[in-house]
Parts: C-alpha cells; structure tokens; sequence
C-alpha cells in the first residue's frame, strides 16, 4: 500500500488521479491533498479519501474548509506555506505534483527536499529549474516519474533499455485546434475556439498551450531534462489522432511507441504504480477501429512558441523560466480576452530579449523570474 | 568478440546476417557458415569471413567446396551429418539458424542440446517442436533470441517489463500481394504473381507464405512458444505499409510497438548484439515521408491458413508439425506449377484431418511428421 500526497488534487489531472486511486483500492491510500481554490471539490474528495490533511492556498477559504471537515478530523493547512508544508511531508511514499502553472514549482523542490521521489505532473517544474532539479535527483538518489502522456510513454519505451542509446526523442502532438487554421486568421482567434481541443480534455491553461503549441514547446523542454537528450534530438512530429503518444529511436535506428486512446488515467496509474504494472484498463484500444495514424511537420511559422522554446533551451539559465511565466500570464491574459491569441509567443520572445537571463540560477533566481514575468506581462497588458 | 555460426548463410536472411557482422568487425566473428546447395555464394562468403569449417547439404557439391577451399585451410563438411555437426559445435558463442524451412528442426535441437543459445529466423523449429525446444530451454537455461521482424518487435517491447504482463500480443502483417485482390480470382494465382511482395524482399518461400498468409499463421504458433502466450490473446492487424513490426498490449491497457522501414538487418542486428544494441543504423525512417499507417482487420476467408493455424495450435501435439509441413510441400508444388494457389491451405486442411495427430511429441515424433507430410503431398499432387 502507498502513501501518496495529490497537490492540486482539484484540478484536471487531480481528479483523474484520485479516480486511479479509487480503481486501485488495495494499492494506494490518500494522505494528502492540495487544491487551489475549488473548495467545495477539495471538501467533496477529503470526505471520501479520508486524507490526515489538506491544504488550500487561497486563505480566504480556509475557514469554509475547516468548518466542513472538522467533523472528520482532517486538519486544514491554508497559503502558500499551507502548500509548501504539506508537500515536505516525510510520512508518505510519492508525491504527485499536479499543480497547474509555475506555482508547482516550489512545492516539486521540497517534496525532493524532503527525500520524496515524484510523480510529476507539473512540467513548470522542470521546465523552470531543470539543472536545479537534476542536482537534487542525484545528491538525494531520488526520482522523478512523468505523468504527461508524451513522457510517459518515453519512460514506457526506455524501460529496459539503456539511456545512453537513445538516438532521438520524437514528441507527437495533435497540433491542437488551429492545426489547418489559415494563418492569415490567427489574430481573431478567441479563447472559446482555442479551449476547443480536438482530442485531449484538459485544464484551460495547458489547452491554449496546446492551441499555441507552447505546450509542446515546453514538453521539449521537459523531455530534455527527464532524458538527458539534447535539445537537437528532440523532434516534433504532429500527429493528430493522438493516439501515439511518443517514440524513442535507438542507436540502431530502431524506433519503440508506446499507444493508446487518449485518457490520462493511463499514464497517472503507470507513474504511481511504478514499477508495477496495474491491471485496470482505462480505454481498450481497437487498430481495427482506429484504422488510421498520420503524421506530418509541425509549422514553426504558424506556432513560433515551438521554435522560442528550442531557443530558450539551448540558451539556458533562466531562459526557459522566463519563456515558462510570460507563457503563463499571458495565457491568463488572453483568457480574460485582453490580449489576442499571437500576442502570447509575441510577448514571450520580447522577454526573452528585454529581461536579463541569469546563468547557473539558484531556487530564488528562478522566483525572481516569476515575479519579473509576471510584472513584464502586466506592463505589456495595461 | 562474439563467435557465432550462421547456419543457412547463402539464403536471404543469412546474407544479410553477414553483412551485419561485416558492419560489426569489432563485435562479431564468423566461425561456421553452412548452406543447402548454394555452392557458389558459400565458396565467396568462405573467403571473406574466413570460417574455421563450412558445410554444404547437397552431397554432390562437397567436393567442388573443398577444393575451392583447400588452400585456405577451411575444412568442408557436407551433408545432413555435416549440418548438424556444425550446429552442434561447442566453441562459438551463438548459433544463428536461418535455414529454411522444416529442414531447420534438426539443428536448432542440436544446437541447443550441444548448449548454445539461438538467434533463430528458422520460425519452423519452434512450429514443429515448440513444447519439446521449450522444455529444452529450461533444462539447459539457454534462449532463444527470435529474429523474425514481427518477435524481434515483440521482444524490443517487452525488455524491461514482466511476460506476465502481457494482455494481448498484436502481430502485425503486410496482408501481401493479394490483400486487395478478388476472391474469385484466386484460383488463377500464379507464382509469378505471389511472389511480388508489395514490401519485404525475401526468400521464394516465405514469399509464397506470405501470399497465402500462411506466415503469419506460423507466426502465431511461433509467438505462443515464444512469449507464453495464449492463442486467444494474440491478434492479427493487417498493416499494408509494413512499419509496425508489432505491438504488445499490456494489463494496463498501455500498446508499446516497434517501428522502422522494412529491412531484416535491424532484427538480424538486435539479435546477435542482444543484450547490447549496436550503432549500426541501416534505414532513417521519417514520419514525415511515411506520412500514413493504416490498419485493418484480416479477410479469414480470402486467407484460410490463418484460421487453420489459430486451429493447429489449439489442437497442440504434433498438429503444428502437420500444418507445417504439408504448407512447405504444397508450396514447393505450387511453385513448380503443380498445383494451384488456393490449393495449398486446402492439402494443409485435409492433413489435419486425415494424418494421425500424436500428442506430446518427441523428436521422432516430429521428424516422422517431415516425412509423412511430405508423402501425404505427394500423394496428393500425383
């Protein structure tokens, strides 16, 4: 039986996690949960999962939330500090990091702190402090487990192999919803059609991601410090079925896949089971039924956040942190309809030029960066 | 350095294999080749690889190798005798079997008696005597190392996981030259028609079974001896491009394939270098060219072997040897014009019926099978 933690336990990949858990009764039990804002779903789950704590950042619903599971004993942490001490827990055995944004950033360093091994959800993480994040694997022997489809399904096709022989990473994506989209449209496009995604059901902030391509962007980036493949063998290839969620080529020009209808459940069960396999099927997946997968190139020119985050990574430092937050506000940004939909790439490749880039960053180099880009984004909005 | 044995090196899988060791001077040394009657091509293959002994199973050729071959000290064996001698040499450190056909049998048994493990694409040895080689392999604690692109794909997916994982093999198939042809007209078939591959270029008569799809049949069988798994759970999908070699599904639902262009020096390569993959890479294959996969269920009416093999091996005993042989003869008749295309999964279905199945089959067992399978053909096209 695992002790597991769920930050962000609210929201998209939270809720499918805690599904996982439910499916898997006499392999996992809930000790912690985290949520942002959503109170009433925090209080609806703690009531079933029986957690010994939750946490929720916004301070101003600490309260409801107490009132609600006093009766149960659950202790309620709140703020950022709530978060913070619930992710450095010692008593339990993975944390999953299903924050949503550069605010799973610090959460993902003191649960590794800790000594804890993760299963990571939240690509800002690595994103953000990739070299940072490595170091710590390896001075405490710990290890990250990814949960996004595209790098579960890499892990998949490594497992028994040996990292030093991989030739090629190839990162599918559906291309989003703006994938046959005439270019010459792209500055109407509003948060409505790009909340469309055509195969994936997820979050807000990671479906305009997908629908910029910044998604895949960071992805690469992720893949990079997971894999210990440089940037140059990492390649994007679109793939709209989604139903191949990756490939790994070998030095011997051999390519592995690993597959499957697009459910997140599938890659969530892989990461908190692990190095089992769990014999609960999400979807079953039927080729006579699929019939087809194409695969075609990517266009840089209609999503240059694909190419800003090859830039990013290649320069290093706190390159991808800034690239990361500026993607981030400015998504928010063009959600709230205050900014169109190419001002997000346009935004992040002005502070790829205007704010300094620190080299070797420190955890507070890469705080000070949320906070710069977030400034940046505020004064290019007002 | 690994010492390894080629026996059957002048057909299609054997000289590919030498031009994988030829690629591989650092990893591989050659230190018996053996042919059928392919004199010609053993004399100039003897004198690049420089092999300690040959042999040739024509009689009638021996002396013309060994006088070809005298003056560079190689020792010439010939005959059934001399195959299987060589086979069961104890100094090299692998023995591929790429002999074809039933003729196969003999010495992989030797070979593993004489307690070496196997690279085999003689799918035939495991047909005919699968639970007598796989009894063999615990005694002894050898492996088989499959090269077969189909098992070689299944085996990549598999390193690092658990067999009992395994929930559902999917092997792949081309659907060959008559996929797309009409049923009505397929007692017209000529040779010259089946064997046009649309995309593996191979030997004559894994040409003709892949017309008759009768290959994939064995394949099953195969698989069963190989991975443990049972009939019911090993799936044919028709795959006309021939990219996807095949593809495990696992218990968690989760599909891992192996992919690249069409070329048995990938497999040939993994098999030989097993555990270690060697940086040779024979084909670069592109998404972005391949562009389309494409799968569909197979037509078990077009294609009656099918169905017979899923039967023969359900049937157990020496029933896989019967369906073996008769298939080999009636091919071997149909290419010399003897017979008609559709007859050939017809003789297999009349000696399942009529030749007395033997359960639990020792060697003899199953080498009386070769001969009355052969003279049941006989008797058939007389």
């Amino acid at each position: 039986m695992k002790q597991i933690s769920i930050l962000g336990s609210t929201g998209s990949i939270g809720t499918n996690a805690l599904r996982v858990v439910e499916a898997n009764p006499e392999h996992f039990s809930v000790r912690y949960l985290t949520a942002g804002k959503n109170a009433e779903r925090l209080i609806e789950q703690a009531r079933k999962f029986h957690p010994k704590v939750v946490a929720i950042a916004d301070e101003t619903l600490a309260n409801e939330v107490h009132n609600e599971l006093r009766p149960l004993h659950i202790e309620v942490l709140s703020g950022k500090t709530g978060i913070n001490d619930l992710a450095a827990a010692t008593d339990v055995d993975l944390v999953l990091n299903a924050i949503v944004g550069s605010a799973g950033l610090e959460p993902s360093y003191n649960a590794l702190k800790a000594g804890k091994n993760i299963a990571l959800s939240n690509k800002e993480s690595l994103v953000m402090a990739g070299e940072l994040i490595n170091r710590l694997l390896i001075e405490k022997n710990l290890k990250i487990f990814p949960v996004d489809s595209e790098h579960s399904a890499i892990w998949q096709c490594i497992v028994g192999e040996d990292n030093k022989n991989i030739r090629r990473i190839i990162l599918t994506g559906s291309g989003g919803p703006f994938r046959t989209f005439p270019i010459e449209q792209f500055d109407h496009i509003t948060p409505e059609q790009a909340l469309k995604h055509p195969t994936w059901n997820m979050g807000k902030k990671i479906t305009i991601d997908s629908a910029t391509m910044m998604n895949k962007g960071l992805e690469i980036i992720e893949a990079h410090y997971l894999f210990g493949v440089a940037p140059e063998n990492i390649e994007v290839v679109i793939h709209p079925q989604s139903i191949v969620h990756s490939m790994v080529e070998f030095i011997d020009g051999s390519i592995k896949a690993q597959m499957g209808l697009p459910d997140m459940k599938l890659p969530i069960q892989y990461a908190l089971g692990y190095p089992e396999r769990l014999p609960v099927v999400w979807e079953n997946t039927d080729f006579m039924k699929i019939r087809e997968l194409t695969f075609e190139a990517p266009d840089f020119a209609k999503f240059p956040s694909l190419k800003l985050a090859y830039n990013a990574l290649q320069r290093g430092g706190t390159a991808p942190a800034i690239l990361n937050v500026v993607n981030e506000y400015a998504v928010y940004a063009f959600l709230e309809n205050k900014i169109r939909f190419i001002d997000i790439p346009r935004f992040v490749e002005d502070a790829l030029t205007d704010l300094s880039i620190v080299d070797n960053p420190e955890l507070g180099d890469i705080l000070e960066v949320e906070q710069s880009g977030r400034e940046f984004v505020e004064r290019k909005v007002r």
